[in-house]
């Protein structure tokens, strides 16, 4: 089975553990290798190498390259970011040309999943379910009224795949605010969006052709140079006017083709914020709350999150709630329940023409 | 007018900052240049460099001698540190030496003072006064109910001097409670304790004869190598077998002789914590009441105080009474108003046998 890595994000909510040149998907964030990798090596039972295809942004080609090195897996490289549907469209489109004829699984390199065998489960029936032509999407099933999620709604009728069930896709819902989540999660009806879907890459390019037309025509322009020495060009030519548009937005909440959700309950998290890997390394915390790594000190602290990569020590003296993070590019001291507002001090750096740090 | 600057100390209340090799009084702590230069430069207009008679532990011979290059001041370097009557006797015993007879200033080298011409106005005063035998100190008038602070009562009876008025000392408080210290401040007869002393070499000889005479037996058994080769021998020799113990309690609480109080306001601070340091800074400080230095970004932020001496950005969110000091050797994040506790990192630290952190 043909796995696409969708890796060509430059998110900056790890800042300043993860900048432009080495975003998250690039780091040992969890704890179990740079996150891209894992990715790679959760599916391994399911896909050999050369049936890997990574998306990234070129600039990255390099780390990429470094932490592949000597295996088979396809790297494509985008010259610049355009959303999930380009990236979705040019995975299909390789992975056609390489002769993949079966589903397909585009996974976010981004991600953490904490049971392994579940996740596998649901991926084989989401591929059993996407061989008659629909796309297939995992619906995470809900722990928490999160709001910073997107969720799946499924309809009543349920279908059966081997040894579980899926549901047709009602509707897709935006993040919803505590109120809305809390229904959500109470009714049973919705899941979280964890952005994984599975097609066929016949299924994928017949419904860009349909729905996002400008998309459709690129990829095909793209077409005849996949593998050849002018693919480079040619990518360079395309893609920037290609419309930057999510998956979800483009073609999953417009498609008449059947979408279907298999419910999912494997431990995933978006790894979104410092707060939420601070939730996620739960088992790892003392008994103050807190959680530490590497050369680290603390004394009568609570709720603290501290990461120590400056290669100096961190010594952290009646905190509470505080997230510390130290590199060699920066320092950031903050509220941990507002690592969502580092974008603020990312709009600043850009302001004071900070480049080295973003 | 001879003056003996007290720079032995080895404080761990700034760390990270300072370090047993660079403690506060070789720092630029207040922005004005090293401490232990600025407190002779405030006495410039009254003593001569050869007048300047620097007590310091021998570990910082070299950066004294590096801070004082090309002047004519005096370094004494006690082997280990034995507290201040072992420094103030060694001090007179020198200048005594040097052909000293009026009355010498004693001065820690690690405090700040806004207002100069007041404090050597006082100094004055108490000059004139200790011509006469007496060993006179200034009594700070307190501007709040300060509980970190030792205190003075003065006795009822004025003594008219150069265009002001001293007291007789009638007890030394230690460190109050906050009721005391409160009661204190409203009484009017309390002062602060900066341990700055003034008395010729002579008075302090003879009340350590009487007072402390293991020590005057060190300091006469000192006195024949004084400004020889083998003065540093015998130093070696001698300065361990001292007895420790505060010019304060040795000879201040004990001494028959008369001591007397000149009132001083020149808006002195021992600069005993980061947090004192912060209220010293109120000038510089930002509308949310911050005080930040070197490479620094605050945002939403609050009564904090950040420190960038690590030669790299420190990016700060949403932080509410927070100390963040970072400099190349270690990174410290604690409770502004707990810096006093920095000691139970220090602790750690020595359990932990980390020697180039202390």
């Amino acid at each position: 089975m043909f796995c696409v890595i969708m890796a060509g994000g430059s998110g900056t909510r790890f800042w300043p553990a993860s900048l432009r040149r080495m975003p998250k998907q690039f780091l040992d964030i969890t704890g179990r290798g740079p996150m891209v990798v894992e990715t790679c090596q959760r599916v391994g039972t399911l896909s050999r190498d050369d049936e890997l295809i990574l998306v990234i942004a070129r600039e990255h080609f390099e780390e990429t390259g470094r932490l592949f090195a000597g295996r088979g897996v396809h790297i494509l490289a985008e010259p610049v970011g355009r959303n999930t549907a380009a990236c979705i469209g040019l995975g299909a489109l390789y992975a056609k040309h390489l002769g993949c004829k079966g589903p397909i699984a585009f996974l976010p390199a981004d991600h953490f999943i904490a049971d392994r065998s579940a996740f596998l489960r649901a991926v084989d029936q989401a591929a059993s379910l996407a061989e008659s032509g629909g796309i297939v999407t995992l619906g995470i099933v809900p722990t928490r009224p999160e709001t910073g999620y997107g969720y799946i709604r499924r309809a009543g009728e349920k279908v059966t795949v081997r040894g579980g069930h899926a549901y047709r896709v009602s509707a897709f819902a935006e993040k919803p605010d505590l109120e809305k989540a809390r229904q959500y999660v109470a009714g049973g009806e919705y899941f979280w969006n964890a952005g994984i879907f599975v097609a066929t890459a016949e299924t994928i390019l017949r419904e860009m052709e349909n729905l996002l037309p400008v998309l459709h025509q690129g990829l095909e322009r793209l077409k005849k140079s996949i593998r050849t020495p002018s693919f480079e060009k040619e990518i360079e030519a395309v893609y920037p006017g290609l419309e930057s548009v999510s998956f979800d937005y483009g073609i999953m909440e417009r498609t008449t083709c059947a979408s279907l959700v298999v419910p999912c309950e494997c431990g995933w998290s978006d790894v979104g914020s410092w707060d939420s890997l601070h939730e996620l390394k739960k088992t790892e915390h003392d008994t103050g709350g807190n959680f530490s790594e590497g050369d680290s000190l603390l004394i009568d602290c609570e709720g603290s999150h501290v990461s120590s990569r400056g290669g100096k020590l961190v010594a952290c003296l009646g905190l509470k709630d505080c997230l510390v993070v130290d590199t060699p590019d920066a320092l950031l001291v903050a509220d941990l329940h507002r690592s969502q507002d580092i974008r603020k001090i990312i709009e600043e750096l850009k302001r004071r023409k900070r480049e080295k740090l973003l």
